[in-house]
């Protein structure tokens, strides 16, 4: 038995995960389960799981979540009696729990992009230091893993596909008349209002390219972006003698997110969509449109020239998306937001961990008083 | 030092074999060479690489190939001074040293289908006695073994990919007039006249699905045939958890034999044509018409039964193609052909090696015999 905990259980990902432990009942065993306000569902999630420990930040909730011990994200993620800690929390928020349960050596499924795009050197440091285990449950970076799997090499260079989200064939004009209903119609994925939106900026693949060179120590001029709308090639490693490996499925989560949950074992799931090839008649690829996504280049600076601008970059973005959705800014004003607040930081190289949250605060205080300021427009 | 053998080494294969040796001079040294007629590129190969024995056909020779001691292929397959034996024969000639080469527990690059189609059993049941690796050249073969790589579980499916061949929009009236030039036109492989003829008439893919169901121990029902025009994709493998895994390059038969000769390592190679997302605008699949390619089915057909059915099939097909070549039937009684040797050939059950080569030549002789009778017409 696995014992798990998932941190972000009522969110998508923490769904689907659980959806995937539902179709392995003897392999593994949910010993603690975390979500934000959504106590609802967390309710409906203990009465199915029986989890040890929970951890919710409502102030109410029913006898079923009140009645089970809580523990902070930090203690869940680091805790003696689990060994598989799922990082499906959102945004900034994975951070700290990231980082205690690669100091406590577990196998850590992670799915949240934000913790290896700000602190990617220290929380790899600390890995390589414990032997903690990284998992990507991100479909590209699972992609990547997986066709690296038996390599005795580095890869040579890796390509991540992106699906381009709505608005590939849109022009600029188009784009700042978005609504956040039109950026929320993911055309191939189903996933959380952040990611959807990151998606539909193209941030979200920039923030891909970053955790990429961190979790796989690759070069940023080594890591290539090629827009493929189908979504069923998840991403490609291309190894030193010139031979490509591709990796594919169906655009569902459930197969990169039981793949980490599962490995090294590859376990049929007859309730997840196998590829069939009789419907597939082409896969497409594209170069990626920098003009009307200027989002993908900002985040890839961001990774390149390092220290604090990675997580100024995601606490950014995590308020100008916030403020998207709640139509308090357009489509187009992400990208001017995150960029007017990267320019006016003034980075910490080789960032301790306290300097990383720090520049996350202040970013996130930057970008609420530059909104409320209505300068944007 | 890795000491070769190549079997083979004035055709296609071998060509380009001497071609991958020649970029890494310090990796290889070239022991042996074995050719048919063609001595005086032999001489040629002799001059250059300096191997210590020779095998050829022909009755004279230079200089240069007289002086160097000759040995029959057999003997050169399991030659102590001889570590990875590349068998680049055509046709059935490479049966006996392939397995000559396996039963002496060698490293063998096999290029040569035949050998494993005809005695699978027995060429697989040696190489787990003797510990000999067989490391496919095909590329199919090669995309395989590749995506396999690192995983511990058997596959669930194979793919093999099908460029579709010159023909594949043709009609049936219109492969009945088919030219050995226009057969030998191949759109996106250069290989050896034999291949590409079997590529034409996709009796080759069907080769190579029992070629994989014997490498690969997959039952006849989990192999799939998809045809991809541009050759990229050089096939896939499905696994248990419904994730596929492809091998791509541009179609040149360098990237598998680098990859065989290699083998664990993946080294740089400039003068293999790398992989350009930004001309790859899209990759197609279609279905195989096997009304239009009833050697597909035909092939297949035989591989399930068995015993000395594929070896039938083999030996038909070489003298059909060569009958096709010098014109003496047409392009479309291949089949009619290969399939009333088929129909008229009493199979052996578990057939020894010896029963192996009998069928072949029975079914060499009645090809011959039908040929003559200008029955098929």
């Amino acid at each position: 038995m696995r014992r798990l905990a998932i941190l972000g259980s009522t969110g998508s990902i923490g769904r689907q995960a659980l959806d995937v432990v539902r179709a392995f009942p003897d392999l593994f065993q949910v010993v603690a389960l975390a979500a934000g306000q959504n106590v609802e569902l967390l309710a409906s999630q203990v009465r199915e799981f029986h989890p040890w420990f929970i951890s919710h930040t409502a102030e109410e909730a029913s006898p079923a979540v009140t009645k089970c011990p809580r523990l902070s994200l930090e203690e869940m993620a680091c805790h003696m009696e689990i060994d598989l800690v799922v990082i499906a929390a959102a945004g900034g928020a994975g951070l700290v729990p990231t980082l205690a349960a690669v100091r406590a050596g577990k196998r850590v499924a992670l799915a949240n992009k934000e913790s290896l795009v700000t602190a990617g050197d220290i929380i790899m440091a600390e890995a390589r230091r414990t032997g903690a285990e990284i998992m990507p449950v991100d479909s590209e970076h699972s992609a990547i893993w997986q066709c690296l799997r038996g390599e005795s090499q580095p890869s040579a260079r890796l390509v991540l596909t992106a699906s381009g989200g709505p608005f590939r064939k849109s022009s600029l004009d188009e784009l700042d008349s978005v609504t956040p209903e039109q950026a929320l119609r993911h055309p191939s994925w189903q996933m959380g209002r952040k990611v959807t939106i990151d998606s539909a900026t193209l941030m979200n693949k920039g923030l891909e390219v970053i955790e990429a060179h961190w979790l796989f120590g690759m070069p940023f001029e080594d890591i290539r972006i090629i827009v493929h709308p189908q979504s069923i090639v998840h991403s490609m490693v291309e190894f030193a003698d010139g031979s490509v490996k591709a990796q594919m499925s169906n655009p569902d989560m459930r197969f990169p997110i039981q793949y980490a949950l599962c490995y090294p074992e590859r376990l049929p799931n007859p309730s997840l969509p196998a590829l069939d090839w009789s419907t597939i008649k082409e896969l497409t690829f594209e170069a990626p449109n920098f003009d009307l996504f200027p989002c993908l280049k900002l985040a890839i600076e961001a990774g390149k020239r390092g220290g604090t601008y990675p997580a100024v970059l995601c606490a950014a973005d995590e308020v100008a998306v916030e403020l998207f959705l709640s139509r308090r800014i357009k489509f187009t004003d992400i990208f001017r937001l995150v960029e007017a607040i990267l320019s006016e930081h003034r980075a910490t190289t080789h960032p301790a961990i306290e300097e990383i949250i720090a520049a996350d605060a202040w970013a996130r205080e930057r970008a609420a008083a530059i909104a409320a300021e209505g300068s944007l427009c």
